[in-house]
């Protein structure tokens, strides 16, 4: 398994790109991205649990409810929520996507993400979507990577080539993070390709499995987007043998998926909102992997952690009162804590109690961007990680006044 | 029923001090703070649901077990939490406490707020308990009221006059809240007195049904304290038939109670920390009470709305992405939302969609410091209101660096 170039183009036969088409004012930022397959794909996807929910995400539904599908739109700057017209929007976009790629409207996957309630115009779409299937290529992944961006501050792009049966597979993903990111059950934006051959019902179980430990295990602000969708469309161009079932080849697909969405999450938290700094809480010796998840999470949304980590304060307190009041069953005197980056690990809580550390070092390990909070429990073998991000001014002023 | 003056010492037989005492460096902060009463009374308390429990909490609450407590004693600085002898240093305080004012040690309520795991010197306690009983006094509620504060920019104090049994109490409280401010059965730091006679049993029955709509429904910033705690000592100097039952006095006791803590929850919110204004979220015409207490409690939750109100924005999309993401079962379709402040009411959404509404209208309604985020469901009769604050630059500025 190797990290290579080529995003979501990388598996073979698919093609991407991503255009400025107007929905946006400002020209210079792509705005309409596309994800398109030579052959029909199979096709997996999971969604937001909010009640709210963007209209795409119903059309989308509704469409690979057959297990296929074979082109991605995506447009930025608006989530076409709470319209009264958002299903005809969104259908309208699968239909004019379809006419001009002579495929069924029903094997478009369609996403929506930016500003929540205000009407969706489909003029700069329909005018556009000739232009975005045209310079539909090979080299393009970057630029659907670009017209899916909302307010990230970096590209989010990988793609991994691995083996299964004897054949080489790749698979590509490309993610939009930043703000609004909580997921529980489905995530934020993503798009996943891969050419390995693999049913549907195995690649739906492959990617429902997947995320519980990855992207469901993310959280920039606590706020459970109403866009949220991770999809993945796999094409079976590599000539492998079709997975059909658990075993060796459906291990090694599971594999290069993780390692995939691992790597997104990491971008994504890294990228969110405001972001100096990428968080990662590691848990273990819970009592189960499900204490551990919860424990993790609780102190990677706490927003005082998020803030003591912002400013490079070895405030561990609270890091156990997020411990405490998470909810998890917990016994707070067998809790170690530690401090991890680049610059080294420094012990500062053990058995629920504060130790004598030296504050120089630990300023020292918190002033790096990327920190691990490690928390060591005795209450069993449960371990889990989660991701964030630390809460800083600017999180306040993008959020302050998105809308103007 | 009418607001008076005095705070903790408006009932009779109570008297009140705060001193800097030396655990602050900052000379000028009060650190200890004192209530006393002339006559034991009847004590009631809840506390936070945080595991991680700081220990006077746990030294409280076997001091009043038998339901009786006669002086409260509360440092500020230091949380005595998270130390290897919290339990030791909580119980020497009670024992000072007693001895220099002649009461039993056990009937002394001991809290401490502040910085979570640096041990608490019993030193500046000890030295400063003889000062600090000499200057008890009637007029000194607000040296109380200081000595309690933590990041708090105001001191939080409240008394009401009301009749019970023809005879006039008087109640009266002082609160300390600011940051890690999430309650959950308990709440931040808050001390009530009132000279109405009632049965510890009552009093506890009075205290823990007010808190599910007052401070339980307070958020500013998503952490319960380990300290949290509110504790009510009521003296029976007022005269009244002793309250041993629900009925008429028990109702009358209710409402003064009520009438309370919604001031103070309203003080703790908009004073929460870094806040430039206080959120106030209403619900109606929901399934039932509960479903209106999780929508209130996730919209004034929320992040991006908390961002949103501090820039005046009205993005009332991010209210409906809150109320969807709670959890709670509610008809998306059937949701009207309004801002309203002092400078009036906007419409904003109706029936799950935007409508039309002036920008600069609303701008105007949401540039005044008291907002009411206005939320009208169509399934049923259950109502709420949950109390916030802005999330600000500032917020992010005293939580950065809190230790040093």
């Amino acid at each position: 398994m190797k990290i290579i170039n080529g995003g979501v183009c990388a598996a073979n036969g698919f093609l991407a790109n991503g255009i400025h088409s107007g929905i946006r004012k400002n020209k210079s930022k792509k705005d309409l991205a596309l994800i398109y397959s030579e052959k029909k794909a199979t096709c997996a996807s999971v969604y937001t649990t909010n009640k709210v929910k963007g209209a795409p995400l119903t059309v989308t539904k509704n469409n690979i409810s057959d297990g296929y599908a074979q082109a991605v739109i995506c447009n930025s700057g608006n989530a076409n929520t709470c319209n009264a017209n958002g299903i005809e929007i969104a259908t309208q976009m699968c239909e004019l996507l379809g006419n001009e790629l002579n495929i069924a409207p029903t094997d478009v996957v369609v996403a929506s993400t930016g500003v929540i309630g205000q009407p969706l115009d489909i003029t700069p779409i329909a005018n556009g979507i000739p232009a975005l299937v045209k310079g539909l290529g090979k080299e393009n992944s970057q630029d659907a990577a670009e017209g899916i961006m909302t307010t990230d501050t970096r590209l989010k792009e990988i793609a991994i080539s691995f083996t299964v049966g004897g054949k080489e597979c790749k698979i590509g993903g490309i993610a939009k993070g930043s703000g609004m990111i909580h997921p529980n059950m489905a995530t934020m934006l993503v798009f996943i390709t891969t050419d390995c051959s693999i049913s549907a019902k195995m690649l739906g179980k492959a990617l429902s499995t997947d995320i519980q430990s990855t992207f469901n295990m993310v959280s920039v602000d606590g706020d459970t987007s109403t866009n949220d969708m991770v999809t993945i469309l796999a094409n079976g161009m590599a000539g492998n043998e079709e997975i059909t079932q658990d075993g060796e080849d459906f291990q090694a697909f599971m594999k290069a998926l993780n390692t995939l969405t691992i790597y997104l999450c990491r971008k994504i938290a890294g990228d969110g909102e405001g972001a100096t700094k990428l968080l990662e809480c590691t848990v273990d010796g819970a009592k189960d992997e499900a204490t551990a998840k919860i424990i993790a999470k609780s102190v990677i949304c706490s927003s005082l952690v998020k803030s003591a980590m912002f400013g490079s304060d070895a405030n561990w307190g609270r890091v156990l009162c997020a411990i405490g009041y998470s909810g998890a069953d917990v016994d707070v005197n067998k809790v170690f804590v530690s401090f991890v980056s680049n610059k080294g690990e420094i012990s500062v809580c053990k058995n629920g109690a504060g130790v004598d550390f030296s504050e120089e070092k630990a300023k020292e390990i918190l002033l790096e961007d990327e920190i691990t909070i490690k928390i060591t429990l005795g209450d069993g073998n449960g371990k889990a990680t989660a991701w964030g991000c630390d809460l800083t001014y600017d999180y306040v002023k993008i959020n302050g006044d998105y809308r103007t």
